[in-house]
């Protein structure tokens, strides 16, 4: 298990590696958090200190990456661009935390889709990554109803491109995001505004 | 209480409604099955028969929605609706079920907003409406990528509009949900599918 191999003075990192590790193996729902902490070599009673639950140990980074979000969306909406642009920018972001540990973004995303148990927590974490961009952009004087509609339309990129990565990780995932971007300015093109004329 | 007032057949309506009803009143964490059981004049183990837990009783409607989302996703995309249109005909089939119970639709709103138990949940029922009309859309022939992301937009322009018309609900739903649709369509006006240009 190469989480063991190397020192590592960071309990919170490698509770999530082992967290990881194991139910990639095992299965989520047959690792148990005495499992995790006794792989990270740790206590139980260390796990929870960092970690609410189990479930909690496979979105380690999910505070640090909303308020990177919103400050980014914040920044490129001060800076005149419009909403849907200013969030593409946070989906970059997303882009570049998920480059830069591709291993691990790989394992969680298939692990998930895989774990009715972890499917609803997922969720909740796209939902707090649309609330930091709809933040961002609000505090950047886009108006609240414009600016949950491009956050939400921005994690829905997020959404379609991370899941096709993860089933071809073969392809840069910058290069999935920006097929889905094209798809998603594409089906937009010429959209009628109009609502049941019938 | 109004649903024990009148001859019901239907065990399954009286308990959604007595655990709609009860945890308006006493808040969700303090309505247990015994109690919405007792409202609705069944022992628990028929509350069980019909839902697999508490939370389930609040989306009593959610698999008969997502068949009509499907349906109608399908439909309109074969008669040759661009895809984003097509999903929006499957949102206004939403304000449709919507419209024949407000009340119903307002206290359960905004019972989620303040339930952080039902988050969860509510964010899956979306998901699982969004992968309805995708899934209708690709039926209708339009090609998976595109109706990820076209189901996602109208998902979001629904959840934005059922959000803000549970705040101020004097306005139509219809009305709302157009001026979601409006606003997305001008947010995507012109935009730019280009991609880090930097």
């Amino acid at each position: 298990m190469g989480y063991m191999g190397r020192w590592e003075p960071d309990a919170r990192g490698r509770l999530s590696r082992a967290a990881l590790e194991l139910s990639a193996e095992r299965g989520y729902d047959h690792t148990t958090v005495a499992d995790i902490a006794a792989a990270a070599g740790v206590t139980e009673r260390t796990f929870y200190r960092y970690f609410p639950d189990k479930a909690d140990a496979f979105f380690p980074d999910a505070s640090f990456v909303c308020d990177q979000l919103e400050s980014v969306a914040e920044r490129e909406s001060r800076a005149g661009q419009p909403a849907l642009a200013a969030s593409r920018v946070a989906v970059q972001a997303l882009v570049d935390v998920a480059t830069q540990e591709p291993q691990r973004i790989l394992l969680t995303t298939r692990l998930i889709s895989s774990t009715p148990a972890l499917v609803g927590r997922d969720l909740v974490r796209f939902q707090q990554f649309a609330h930091a961009i709809g933040l961002g952009l609000t505090r950047g004087g886009v108006p609240p109803m414009d600016a949950e509609l491009a956050a939400a339309q921005a994690m829905a990129i997020w959404s379609v491109a991370i899941s096709r990565w993860a089933d071809q990780p073969d392809r840069p995932l910058g290069d999935v995001v920006r097929d889905a971007i094209v798809a998603s300015a594409e089906l937009n093109r010429g959209a009628d505004p109009s609502w049941r004329q019938d």
